[in-house]
């Protein structure tokens, strides 16, 4: 974000007064922008032992599959945002029983919200998919799915086995190493291994082997 | 939203060619500025049978208890979100549960998720509550309640009786009364009750009883 939505000026991020992290404030009219996590809701849409997913026609994760989902939209409830998602990717209507996962995806700044239900009538192929197709459990191509997110949904959907045993939480977070170099000869001073999006890169202090330098960065 | 947030051109509204509804584009760079639903965070702190109640420092609904709950921030988990606003408005420390009830606030475009859990320690007043309070269910001051998706938790709160019976869900729209009226000499043709974010302004055609006239407008 480089410039204010209302007004057009600068955007600089500083901590506001009456607040405890930095955000988004436009210079001009002191408008502050927050941004917030999304939420994508999904569903798993059961027939006969057997559920609907779909193998998508987008990026990202072309050709893998997924359960139905997508960004919930402003003017829909969640459990709505599921079955609109359910009628565009598969072109299926589904009866929706209850909530039963949730993923916090931290990086993506995602909560994913999972619903069961059955499936009333017939399905098809929707714009963003390039098939769909009813799996039972041994069946599902465990490794070709699209998400993490939607692989925890399925699990937890066949554990417990049709019954309402509350909300499965679950957290991703990416992990990353940040490698420490010598600032002046690039010498390895340390590796950091750091997960989420609030990670800090923290500086070595070790001394340089080669030329005792005892700054370093991270590269 | 009037100017785009990326390169500062001017916004307009219309529907991307592989989209299904009005989204905010830049004129300039194209860019697509989805808008999407606002995630709430609350929770249900018992202690010894009594649940926390915080009085509001802040609009809206200055003055009025609320249970524990803000806007979730990226970075964090829904759970932690719960606690986090937790300890920012009753200085108090959760030990979270479960999820048990989520409200789709349609019309302000937010989702209230609703978690319940123990009281760790002590309490205190923070810097958005005026007064920090342990309530029975019978000391709850139903009418001083702030929000309507609160009532909705400490209720349902209160039926569970501690079970995990999954997630309560509730739909709250705003009803609004739109009245018709001649285009010419104002007499009533008619009132619709319209509902929710994407309502439509019907224009009714019945005749205007004085001067006859068909032409309806909302007004």
């Amino acid at each position: 974000m480089k410039y204010c939505s209302s007004c057009g000026g600068n955007i600089s991020r500083r901590t506001p007064e009456d607040d405890n992290r930095e955000r988004a404030i436009c210079d001009d009219c002191g408008t502050v922008h927050y941004q917030n996590p999304l939420i994508v809701v999904g569903c798993i849409v059961e027939s006969e032992g057997k559920v609907l997913l779909c193998k998508r026609s987008i990026e990202p994760r072309y050709g893998y599959w997924t359960i139905p989902a997508g960004f919930m939209e402003l003017g829909e409830t969640l459990a709505g945002g599921a079955a609109r998602e359910t009628l565009e990717e598969a072109c299926a209507t589904v009866d929706i029983s209850h909530q039963f996962a949730s993923v916090d995806v931290i990086d993506a700044g995602q909560v994913h919200i999972f619903f069961c239900g059955k499936l009333v009538g017939g399905f098809g192929v929707g714009e963003e998919s390039l098939d769909t197709q009813l799996f039972s459990e041994d069946e599902i191509p465990w490794d070709d799915l699209a998400f993490h997110s939607g692989k925890f949904a399925l699990e937890k959907y066949f554990e417990d086995r049709g019954e309402n045993n509350g909300v499965h939480f679950h957290e991703l977070r990416r992990s990353k190493t940040v490698v420490f170099r010598c600032l002046f000869c690039r010498c390895l001073l340390g590796k950091l291994q750091t997960t989420g999006q609030r990670r800090r890169r923290q500086v070595t202090t070790k001394q340089c082997s080669v030329l005792k330098h005892d700054r370093g960065c991270a590269g």
